[in-house]
């Protein structure tokens, strides 16, 4: 089996070659009418990395590697700046240690010599984090990062409940693969899906594959388990209590700074087999995001309700590019869909939604239902794929990044404004023009969840200037008009500046005080969150 | 207007007259083949309280009351034992002062004087709590009960995102009564509706009226402000949100530990204008448990979802008391329901169930589905009306309460039989005799919410030691079987013996500390959840 790519997004069998990449800034050169030319990839043995700091006693040397390849890999997340400093061989600050403990026990052990040491922890899952959730800290003098990746098993299931037992380090595909001889699915893909892991989505809240009701991964933890500096942590399985504060619910979010979850009992579903899908086209986004308001309050719970900007219908679906688009899917392992989507696509009608009768897809019931054929699986297969294609352009001096929100509906209209302007002006500044678009990722009750994409063209070793620059002020901006720094892609080191402004003061002083309890010694991802 | 009453359930006017109470031992006589006779009821001029410890600064004295009715009416909350207790007379550790905010400000100047006098502070939204969760800490010197009745007023309605920001201590009726003009409804109908106030509802993860999908108070909330003795904690008003652990999540099931709620951003529904109800009968309850199961695995959240085992069956619904029934709602505002439960149906009927077609119920789209009437809202009345029905047998020596809890699936009838045993043992061993029942109260996709009734003729003054055998019996069984100590009644101080085995051991300290950084002196409700 290939090895992680240490600057790319996959494995070293998805890193481009020389060729791919030569073709891609072709393309791009003649987008923008400039000459582009990658620069040769980086190596392993190119790197000269800092000789690691601690050596892990001769009973854990077995589980710790300070091999360049594993240092390296573990140095970065997969956001933008990640993948620019990645290419760059720049790796300044890389973990002293790589420890990969093969079970619990293993991990107490490990935190129990990090703890004397004063070495920090960075708990690594699958390393998708794209706000610096697993980057060490640049004051530590010492740094052992976690990676959690050999407790991959689903132990236990129960199909009456519709629950299983599952080790944190697994991956997305090696969990769905254990869960569906038993017929069930955690139905959880995050754009990350392929290289993220159960406990790396409870730590920072993901957003998952629904669009509306349950999907951000709170509401899937039944009861969990972690590993703390001073002891295990473990919740009782239930599938409801008003006993107290959830306990389970000062863990998810965490970001590792309280210990480092092992497993947790999850709430599962049963493979779909009923489907209803629609597209839904509007002469304005006003008028899709109305319509999309308007199926949510109504609680028809679609799984999919994603409304796209002219921009994104454009390159996604193959529109013009002036109209909005609204996707509608639906769907059930048990009920046929048909009257579902018939309600929804009635209302994104009220609201100007035009789609004819015969492109409303309702299908099902037998076996055809089961896999991943059709226009969800396109989608979800190309979402998927997506992380991939940044591989192709790194180190061309492409300035691009996503950032997401929530915000209510009756702020929505005056903040979209606010924000793509303070985010085009930034943009305009910075690269002298580029694109801005928007969609809907998920629909609440009370509002939508909005995600923004932007591309320019940058200076080749002044992206991250460029970048940093951009991102600042499209934050301010939407901090400014009362959005959440982030909706599913957690606050990690890089959103602590506006994370800062946005949790209640007294909270972080709760929530300090509270990890001091379990990590007196503060050893665990100091800096993410708060300071410990 | 007439003042509550400091012994029964409601208002003075709401306390049943001698005659009342003679023709209820009347009949309890007959039913136990037992002569017994009602105490006369007592009077605040017979009471005998301890001399007020504190007095208030001149500045908060006309917020502060000493005087006895006041005093006596905040020392219980309404459950069984306080029922007991107080119309024994026996109020040993009545508040010092009842001290009535009338704004914000004032809660604030309350809490610094508190803090400052070294005063227990126990918050008092309805006083409705069934667990000693607004009772004063036996071992306190001085005791404030802080009553949020006057802060009772929507602030804000926001009709785009289906919200409103309220103030914590208005109780149900007049919240609902706010909210009608807006065509909205906050639909929480817990039993103590009509004397529980939305702060204490936020603060004890109260269980509303839907039996599934959403239902706990915490679902709803979309920010909250709360004072605490070193300052204001306030969350963003956010649809959704990855911004670290949920600050709201921490406050909500604190139980005034933390601080005083003292306003609230709410998720609201629209008032329902389609119906459609049907009530499926079984052999067993298992079958009828079965459905259930099987109703909410398929995700179509019917907002009723009953399931009544054969002895409440025959008391509720007039049914023979051989059989088990399944009660199915729906509800919308924007859809016609039929299509729902005739899924809902349909499975119920695969499980064993019968109902004929012509008894499934599908009504609304005009004016007429906007009412009460109707199967859903008499249910709704008499289950509004049932706490009455303790008043007319205080003194009687009638020993009777509730437990619930919640379990997943896999383990439900296990659970259900040890559950039983357990406490018809003690029922028996105490009482020689006396009956029990359970219905699930909510249902969820990983597991049910039982709720268990028993009645027994006790031993007229020794009732509270023959209830707390039973208690202690019936919650030790449920936590021994997987069980929480509570589903939606609340920890408070009568369920920390049983809290105490069930929070993880870790989350205790974690919550201690949190508590101790924003109430340093631990005047919150000193002894509820926590020890300070």
């Amino acid at each position: 089996m290939t090895r992680r790519s240490f600057w790319a997004w996959g494995l070293e069998s998805d890193e481009p070659s020389d060729d791919e990449r030569a073709r891609a800034a072709a393309n791009l050169s003649k987008r923008y009418g400039v000459t582009l030319e990658p620069p040769p990839a980086p190596t392993v043995a190119s790197l000269d990395l800092r000789p690691p700091r601690i050596t892990a006693p001769a009973a854990l040397a077995t589980l710790c590697s300070t091999d360049a390849h594993d240092r390296a890999s573990h140095t970065y997340g997969k956001g933008y700046q990640d993948g620019v400093r990645a290419f760059r061989g720049d790796f300044p600050n890389p973990p002293d240690v790589v420890a990969s403990p093969a079970n619990e026990a293993d991990v107490v052990a490990l935190l129990e010599w990090c703890d004397a040491a004063g070495a920090a922890v960075v708990p690594y899952g699958g390393g998708s984090s794209v706000v610096g959730g697993v980057e060490a800290p640049r004051n530590a003098e010492r740094v052992v990062s976690l990676d959690l990746g050999k407790l991959d098993r689903v132990l236990e299931v129960d199909t009456a409940s519709r629950a299983a037992r599952i080790q944190a380090g697994v991956l997305g595909p090696a969990l769905e693969d254990q869960l569906r001889p038993h017929g069930l699915t955690l139905r959880h893909f995050p754009q990350s899906f392929e290289y993220s892991s159960l406990g790396g989505w409870i730590v920072t809240r993901s957003g998952g594959h629904y669009a509306t009701n349950h999907t951000h991964i709170d509401d899937f933890v039944e009861s969990l388990r972690m590993v703390t500096p001073t002891g295990v942590w473990e919740s009782r399985r239930l599938p409801g209590s008003g006993a107290g504060p959830s306990p389970d619910r000062m863990v998810i979010g965490s970001e590792g700074i309280l210990g480092v979850v092992t497993e947790a009992w999850m709430r599962l579903q049963a493979r779909p087999r009923f489907r209803a899908s629609a597209g839904v086209l509007f002469a304005a986004f006003a008028g899709a995001a109305e319509a999309a308001r308007r199926v949510v309050q109504a609680k028809l719970w679609p799984a999919n309700c994603r409304v796209l900007d002219p921009v994104e219908a454009g390159a996604a679906a193959g529109l013009s590019g002036t109209q909005a688009l609204l996707i509608l899917g639906f769907e059930s392992a048990e009920i046929a869909q048909g009257p579902f989507i018939a309600e929804a696509v009635r209302i994104a009608r009220e609201c100007g939604g035009v789609v004819s009768d015969d492109q409303v897809i309702v299908s099902g019931g037998g076996d055809e239902g089961v896999g991943r054929q059709g226009a969800v699986g396109e989608w979800r297969n190309s979402f998927v794929r997506a992380p991939y294609q940044r591989n192709l352009t790194l180190g061309l001096g492409m300035v691009g990044d996503t950032f997401e929100t929530a915000i209510t509906w009756d702020r929505w209209p005056e903040f979209d404004r606010a924000v793509r302007a303070a985010a085009m002006e930034a943009i305009q500044r910075v690269c002298g023009g580029g694109s801005l678009s928007c969609r809907f990722t998920h629909v609440y009750t009370d509002g939508p969840a909005p995600y923004y994409t932007f591309s320019a063209l940058g200076k080749r070793g002044a992206e991250l200037e460029m970048w940093a620059e951009i991102k600042a002020a499209a934050a301010d901006a939407l901090m400014a008009a009362g959005g959440t720094i982030t909706h599913h892609h957690a606050v990690g080191r890089d959103h602590r500046r506006w994370y800062d402004q946005q949790r209640p003061p007294l909270f972080a002083e709760a929530l300090r005080a509270a990890r001091r309890a379990v990590d007196p010694n503060g050893i665990m991802n100091p800096g993410v969150l708060i300071d410990p």
